[in-house]
């Protein structure tokens, strides 16, 4: 099969509030290079907050998920109160913390955390039909706090596989190059730059889950 | 030779007020996976201005092209004031708004733009040593109007081509995947997004102006 629809679910610009850009750039890269399409969402919400990359202090500034998304995208963006399961194949969440901070509450609240309800529908949405979904880095968390069970990667950190398994998920440990399938569930992960990385291995990451995603399209 | 150590300029985090963000990650990609290493430098300036990159406007915010910069390069970054020509084997530009708003002013003054100062000491300095500096996409008019004569290509927009004669400079039409050499000034440049492009072929055109960059380190 070619000419696979990805949706791709931002959540900002910059990898301590909003999305991770080399995963999200490396996503994009991925889907293309394999010969399916993709289009960019985001809610169209005000980020939690915004951090100064330079220092890793909070400014004193406003800004919009979809807005700052949108530069990633360079324009190419749409609200993703508009993302119709219909018209996708798969479905795709790079990581930053933006999935924990604006996507979810997971950065603050942990296993408590809540999702927000546009990425909740978008999730249950492509569920519903059976369509494989793909989540990179922290932005598994999202997908146990919504799919019961799911066996997830997030790579190897303690707390927040955890976390994972007191949403109700598993959690499967990963190094570079390994990609986690719930077969049941239709879900593909994989840990990026949860574990130290080279940008070369958040390419291979991204290319891997990528093509594992794209061979479950049916 | 292995082990090169290549800077990276950067003028923001955004295609149409920064640096472009695929260009600028595909830039970084190619240097680590052809074995060089990269440090990115910015000037710690205020960017001209801030362009909302969902709608295309401008909008009522301050931001610095280092602390923006830093979203690329998830914090590693240097203030552009700190590059010391004698600890790198070469120097690229990626392209993006922010190299003709932020690091000169072409967009606003055409050929008769000025380059930031410290932007023109480190191609100096490179220049002075011999090394080997690459551009992309717009970036190429900085080092038309730094350097006299050089050859260089933009792709094939006829008014930045025009320019760079303007400047005393020469321009070789291009398309993807082309990589033009001025082998007497040591100088590399490629058309990227300066054309309609593919993800993918910004990644093709930053790996070959690599490659070409690398090849002419001494």
């Amino acid at each position: 099969m070619a000419d696979e629809k990805v949706a791709v679910v931002l959540s900002g610009s910059g990898v301590y509030d909003g999305s991770e850009i080399h995963e999200a750039v490396l996503t994009l890269l991925a889907i293309d290079r394999q010969g399916a399409t993709y289009q960019c969402f985001a809610p169209d919400i005000k980020q939690h907050h915004v951090i100064n990359h330079l220092t890793g202090e909070e400014a004193d500034e406003v800004r919009n998920v979809l807005v700052e998304s949108a530069r990633i995208a360079r324009g190419k963006i749409r609200p993703l109160s508009q993302f119709d399961a219909d018209a996708f194949d798969a479905l795709i969440f790079p990581g930053g913390f933006g999935a924990a901070k604006n996507l979810s509450t997971f950065a603050f609240a942990g296993s408590d955390c809540s999702v927000n309800e546009e990425v909740t529908a978008a999730v249950t949405a492509m569920r519903d039909r059976g369509k494989p979904i793909g989540a990179l880095c922290i932005s598994p968390v999202i997908l146990a706090k919504i799919i019961p069970g799911a066996t997830l990667t997030i790579g190897q950190d303690a707390g927040t596989s955890k976390a994972i398994v007191a949403m109700g998920g598993r959690h499967e440990r990963t190094d570079h190059g390994d990609v986690v399938v719930d077969e049941e569930r239709n879900l593909v992960t994989s840990p990026c730059y949860m574990l130290e990385a080279t940008i070369s291995q958040i390419a291979d990451d991204a290319a891997n889950t990528v093509a594992t995603l794209l061979g479950r399209v049916r």
